[in-house]
């Protein structure tokens, strides 16, 4: 059966969640799709370079100041100036739970669709090449097509 | 087919994101209904103009705190101190994106049923005439009832 | 018919409003499960005492700084530094709304299923000794179980 995933969020924590049950239904057989939206899209954001289309000044703040990648998201709680999330990375290597970067491969390799938002790329200044490989470009259109034929969607 | 979506959030950029997955899905000929509830109270609260109905002094508390509306409700990120909110508009603007009173105007509309909760007005001090025009108010019975029937169900 | 909820928020006004929901379909007679993951086990974490399974460094820290149920959460708005609570709450016993803890116990009452995510209870350094009596600990295949054959599923 199919499940849906909406990233709106660019919290590591939230973001941990969305993969943890993706990934688990992909395993058991489901067809999943994610969808990154507004400060979700920094989830799937390449750690480096720069697209080099043209931006405004208002999107090249957006880029500049939003989260390259799951190495520099933030969470949502216990974010302690900065120090939480490395601490909470610690945490789940010491328990030998998989990272964030590690979920997203096992996302990819289970063939997890990834769906960016056209509209929050269009508004944030975000171009394809700001993300990792493999995500497709969608309207909300999109996402409501795969979730009228999904029994599982959640907004996180 | 129907949707409905529960509006807890009172961030601008959550509200968005309900609104444009509720207008996309109302333009593909669904019936939606949008709850709002606790801090979403705010989206479909009226700008100006203050109801007469004797409150305690906690309800006017929070009737003075909480935001009036779209023109004042603060993201949920890069909230800068209040600069925030007036640069998303206007990079939303820039792109052609419809803001969120716009947003409202077509769901109005298209259909989209408004459900304000009874009991989050009641603790907060919110008078249906503190609401814009067209809001029904209920419990969550109602709410249930709706999302029985629907097949695409999000807390945002 | 079945519904499930991640309560993966560890605020006090999230965590009311996924219990008004869970006890609302538990009345109308829907079989109701709750996952309590991340933030969210403080919800459901016991008030005093302290599991005496010894803890890494890191989870002593997870553990000392986590709120201790209910009657400690935070809120997602208005936190006021602290008086926000203790306003909420008061707000809410002026209007009759059955707090936290009333609500809790009727979703116990009513045979709300409780499950508290393994994955989370590890990395954290919870024990189910740290959590109120009657919670299951169970991981994301058993909440995929139970939402595949539900028909609301909610992410708090």
């Amino acid at each position: 059966v199919k499940k849906t995933i909406i990233v709106f969020s660019g919290d590591l924590d939230r973001a941990l969640a969305a993969f943890i049950i993706a990934n688990g239904a992909a395993a058991m057989g489901d067809e999943v799709t994610m969808f990154f939206t507004f400060w979700g899209l920094s989830v799937i954001r390449r750690p480096t370079g720069r697209s080099t289309t043209p931006r405004s000044r208002l999107q090249r703040l957006f880029v500049r100041m939003l989260p390259r990648g799951p190495g520099r998201l933030p969470l949502s709680r216990m974010q302690f100036l900065g120090m939480g999330p490395p601490l909470m990375r610690r945490a789940m290597a010491d328990r030998h739970v998989p990272d964030l970067d590690s979920l997203i491969a096992t996302a990819r390799e289970q063939g997890v669709k990834f769906v960016a938002c056209s509209m929050s790329m269009d508004v944030l200044g975000f171009q394809p090449e700001d993300l990792i490989d493999g995500v497709e470009v969608a309207g909300v259109a999109s996402y409501l097509a795969d979730a009228d034929t999904a029994n599982v969607n959640l907004f996180v």
